[in-house]
């Protein structure tokens, strides 16, 4: 589950949730549920669109999904179709008008959008609609898929999407409704996580699987790499919007992205995460007292390292649960006489201890070199970092927000240099290869089916084709 | 930490929290970040009280303390004395008059009270005060203190306090704010945790360590039963509002109350209760494939289980983090048709296992038999429930509300019947023995030191002493 | 009505309104009503305590009455005996903790009280009180009363009440409600207005009848100098406090507190205010234009001046309605450069035109000032002013906050200094003598059954007895 | 000023306010000043866009000027070009999203919308953009105007406004910003008043000319029947989006939409209602006690009435200033017992009196019968009704949303049928050539400058011939 006290706010990009409901009195609520499930996707924002069949009834607002919609508000949103969105953004400033899912009239009547991902040519084609005439209201990825949309002259929704997706490169998991019907799209390479579910006798959309235990629906199975999904009184049909090509799942889904109870390409994210762990104890193999997660995303490979590695596992560090969007940050004066925010290292526990501190990622290595620096002050005698998953060598195209590369300190330091910088005792990362098998899908597909590119630089020959093509 | 999923709201009595900063110039900041971290003790109300030596500054409020508190707020709290107080109710309704600390007039001035814990004779005292005349304006076990401080005869504030905690019985740890004084006092024998710390040249007080850390601030020493603290410009002085008894501090602090990263009496919560752990599975071994913990207050045993077993440890059980007040509960309709609410079983992780499932307590029953039930719909083949405190068969009169006798189900079952009510495959307590070497302090103070009451009915002798002078 | 842009806010004491209902299962909906009536007395809280005979349901908040009660919440305020407040606070910070009704415990159950008045040895009580042990939590005078009935040892409340109020000299309208009376007290001149009406079989009480009229009640009659009226199961009964004494209302409630549409003491104000400007313009005729009241409050008395002069009533100042706390005061750079804020001049009225400007007082004269130059500015080319009450030359010991002497502009310049102070043409007030037949009470009671006291010095015999008493 | 309690807030159409100020560094403060004195255009939302000549900066919400701008909110609003707006809207629902100004980005860069008006043929329009693929995202006529400007291929700004508009038939004053250029139209027919202004070296617009008074501006002239100001870092210039028509202001804007203290083409709004009193009192003369005015937009007529009848003027009437959003309404049942609302009629004044009762206009006539039986109620034994309209019997195609003509009480009645359904002794309007005479233009244009079309049936000629146009 993704942590913020690793990667800070401003390094990640829009990763969102989306979710949906198709055949439900109760779609709405259903929704806010699945939503509530997947909050660890985005807490800036948060909507639902639900029809009645006649019109829509429309929610948004900035906050947690808690925030945005109250026990009075929910009955107002009747109808039983619904798709959701929870949103994470870079900016601060964006504010309630990014909001998703996007409402807009169109020729074909009302029209709603939701989408998770990144358009790569996003920005040329915003370029091209303004020029023949088109105005945006936000500044989403989304709002030129509509654009798309509506401007093209395909009698049947489900074409006038295929053709608009036509032109679009990227990551996405896409949400479509109007007042008769759901389209749900899965990019070509099937980057982001979406899976099909059921209950009863209606249809469920999530990015994640955990928000179907949630409401108690039934996994059907993860949509297809290109695959377009239509519901409508006719049911469910399939189709496609580009032809078949092996999937590549973002790796970091796995590492953080993703909650530890969702299954991702049938996978269980907790056990893929602890697998990683035992790949890294096997591979750097370290003498110590005590083994520590960093919480929350790091727990699952700190278990896997203290059970391969034999040393006891601890909860060394602890996380403060409320710390919220209205916590107050203490000064700098403050933070320099010791005022700690989120993140407490546990003296009973570390005190004159050896410590292998697990972690998921590094990226600048400012939080690494700020946690290290708690545990010893809390007096550990020697911090051993572990990360589970590569360095991060390569900027992302497809939703990631890795910073520039010359703030990637992998992209930039030595491995002696990096551990120096952080003040580690000693620090390893689990290898690629390591990392492919502890996910665990041994596949012939490229890389197991991942796409590993921030880490390797290989992309997935279909994305790198695309690339080529868009910097033509 | 406390867990709202295993104790569910209305079963837990008036635990609160409170911190003090005596001589900073950013005392209400301070207190802000220690209040912060002692949340865990109370999500109702938070208020500080400052003086800037002429007069208070004030501001309460219901919610979080990060909702209570804004910038602009706190910087109004000018001052370099501060008290500050979080609360947890019992009654859904008390609201905005019962949040701490209090603040009156009286003869000598200005006068703010906050405090944790419970009084024994709070109701008696009450009408003996109404019955002279005086007025209440709040339902909190405090006001009646500060009616009796105000109605002492005596010169100074430190003895009209002992005037008046000499007719009061019960579990306190209290903090008395004056334009000119701080005086702290522990309870007689100390079932409430309450520490003495130094930051610089200031001193602080609060009911956990852990909030000694956040703020980087060192412990000195926990106060004394019965000992009384007095602040001033002349320094610190320490006097005594009772003779000497030996400390007996609430078990169920180390059980599930205090965050893992305190220290109470000189020992770690967290590996106090990985010792239940162990102790647990030395006493009642399983043969299973996988244990897991309840969320959150559980883990550490669960790991200590774990190591002890051979047993590996896993994330069975997710919680949601971002369940708030304002979550919308689902209907009764949803929730048979399986809408989870807090706590997600994880189907990757149990499905198909024999798992040992780690919780701290068993008050009615009814959470356990939920969880096992949530397991066992995601896969676990066998679910063995072992608890980190022995049962609670009798009530508390010192702050922990514990149901009335006839809904606590160890106390009108036996073992095999609670074991078939929850639907356990096999249940086991840890036993009274075991845990007091568990929380580990082998003295020969009477059970090591705590108060073990609720699980054994053997109270400190000094309390039934007490019990039988209110009960005359 | 009370209009601050004349009298600003920090000129004015507590004046506030009481309002309640006795017998009729809508009594809080009744209230709320009432009390909106009477908004135009307070407007920095408002409060409801309900009795349904068992317990108390209370709801007080900072704010307007249409803020600080909302549909869902005046619906959980049941029963049939209600009390309620508006509060006109003269320190900003006082906030929630002052609202009222008060409501405290007592030995004799549940105990609410609501005042609209000012006590002239509070002070001397309070310190007294505090010395026998009690504690205070707010700073009225209110809580005073309050503490002076729980410490009677009188067994029947009426009796209790009656001991307290023995204790103070003040003015005041007072409302105190048990679970099972209610007892409304007027002070023993009769300073304040305090009227008793009925609306079906049940009673009502109020600061105003205006508040009558607008839920569909019938006055009685004034409640009587002295008078202790109690409502109970037997029903109504009168009683008396002191012995009778006549009546004294404040003049001040004629000229500009009271809503034009209240009758006081049996006289209309709208109509007594209108008469003060035609009295006005027998004892200072000018020869001019138009006439323009600054609104609201001098409405009335313009429209008089008018009618008597012969010279045409124009709508020379226009007030905005909607400026309200939130409002965003101009910085002095945009003052300077001319930005108003409340009141325009109405520039097609005023130009080129001789002016008479009718007001209802003079404070400090800065208002007056203002808007003199508002009307020059405008084109007027005349500004004639002429005040509808004397001169204030003497502080108020009842409850209106005159500023100290030394800021009262009439105290300390002559008629002619004031008039340049102002920058007015001409500037005449009404005579006390002409002020009083305005007001239209021809009876034999001293100064026609008014207090007059800030214009003459003469205070009613009675009131000087007491001030004696307290200052001895 | 309008006055909700004669028109509900159903019978109104978006009636707006417009706001702009070219050339400060203080704008968006200027802005908030001048739209608070355009609040009475409407209450539903309000709106600033400022550019510092780089980027926009937006502020807009639902409420009042003072609750949707904070201190701290109005100070981000940097930049020295800024446009506002206030909202009145017809549906409850609409909403944040259709708060104005609008916002879009075009081929040109940022773009900002803000209009007073309605346009005749907007559906058609919309339509048409829909079918060559336009999305929508508010249901303003002001979108239309946005997608018309950034289809147009003229690479010129202005060009394209002047293309965009030359599809519009309806009647508007709008703004339009960008990150250089501020441009104002006025309609062809100048139906909506639209002034120009300046304060030291700056620019001002408004819908009203007491917006200037109020923040110290000039009026400078009203903008012309069709005329285009352009103002950039070049100066103002003028230009032109139709061939010169005669003005045909909205007749109503003087009966009761504008403040009394604005100037609409050389007409200050106060007189002409007070001369529109005069003229009825010499059409339809009297005899009678007292002259009362429906508080608050027909004072002035009633002071007019009075004055020319020699009847008294009184305040027979008063309206509850705190009446806001948030008031309760009171049930059906407390309604039918006598619970005002807004309107009180003063005991003291009207009782035992005939009574004058002079309003502005009657639409469904169920006002007036309510008002009618409050004076009988309060004790009026005559009500003789006098209206400073004539009878509204036509529709309005430009903004002023008359109710369907069935409801239309003066379409569907005759006078004396009118005057028994609302209860009235005697009834009259004013003359529609009384009227045009009261206002005052005695020019030669089509009735006086006026459009009376609602009254008189006779629409100004060019706007026929649009009509005509537009249902062809």
């Amino acid at each position: 589950m993704r942590d913020e006290s690793i990667f800070d706010h401003d390094e990640l990009n829009e990763e969102c949730g989306v979710f949906a409901v198709v055949g439900r009195p109760d779609a709405a609520q259903l929704t806010y549920y699945g939503l509530h499930a997947l909050q660890h996707r985005g807490q800036e924002s948060a909507g639902i669109v639900v029809t009645d069949q006649t019109r829509f009834h429309v929610q948004r607002g900035t906050g947690l999904v808690t925030e945005v919609f109250q026990t009075d508000s929910i009955h107002h949103l009747v109808g039983n179709t619904a798709i959701g969105h929870v949103r994470y953004s870079t900016t601060g400033g964006t504010g309630i008008q990014n909001a998703q899912p996007l409402v807009f009239n169109f020729a074909k009547g009302e029209l709603a959008l939701a989408s998770n991902g990144n358009l790569v040519n996003a920005k040329e084609l915003r370029i091209e609609l303004e020029q023949q005439g088109s105005i945006f209201q936000t500044t989403t990825d989304t709002e030129v898929i509509a654009h798309l949309i509506a401007r093209s002259q395909a009698p049947r929704l489900e074409d006038a999407v295929k053709e608009a997706l036509s032109h679009i490169k990227g990551a996405y998991a896409l949400l479509i409704l109007t007042n008769d019907q759901l389209i749900a799209v899965e990019d070509p390479h099937a980057l982001r996580p979406f899976s099909l579910g059921q209950i009863g006798d209606a249809y469920v959309f999530s990015s994640e699987t955990c928000a179907f235990d949630v409401i108690g629906a039934e996994l059907i199975r993860d949509i297809e790499p290109g695959e377009m999904i239509i519901v409508d009184k006719e049911g469910l049909r399939t189709s496609r919007i580009a032809s078949p090509a092996p999937r590549a799942v973002c790796a970091f889904e796995y590492v953080y992205f993703a909650r530890p109870d969702s299954d991702i390409a049938g996978i269980n994210v907790h056990a893929s995460r602890k697998r990683m762990g035992q790949q890294l104890a096997e591979e750097s193999p370290i003498e110590a007292d005590v083994v520590t997660g960093v919480p929350d995303s790091s727990t699952s490979a700190a278990i896997g390292f203290a059970e391969a590695s034999g040393i006891p596992y601890e909860l060394g560090l602890i996380k403060n649960r409320y710390v919220g969007r209205t916590f107050i940050q203490p000064s700098q004066a403050l933070r320099e006489q010791g005022v700690k925010m989120k993140l407490s290292a546990v003296r009973g526990v570390v005190r004159g201890k050896r410590v292998v501190m697990v972690d998921d990622s590094i990226v600048r290595g400012t939080t690494s070199r700020r946690i290290i620096r708690l545990l010893r002050e809390a007096g550990a005698t020697e911090v051993h970092v572990r990360i589970s998953s590569p360095p991060v060598i390569n900027p992302c195209f497809y939703g990631i927000d890795t910073p520039d590369r010359d703030q990637l300190i992998a992209a930039n330091q030595t491995l002696e240099e990096m551990r120096q910088e952080i003040g580690a005792d000693t620090l390893a990362f689990i290898s690629p290869q390591g990392m492919i098998e502890s996910i665990g899908r041994k596949t012939n597909e490229h890389n197991g089916g991942h796409c590993l590119a921030c880490f390797t630089g290989e992309y997935p020959i279909a994305i790198e084709e695309e690339l080529e093509s868009v910097s033509t």
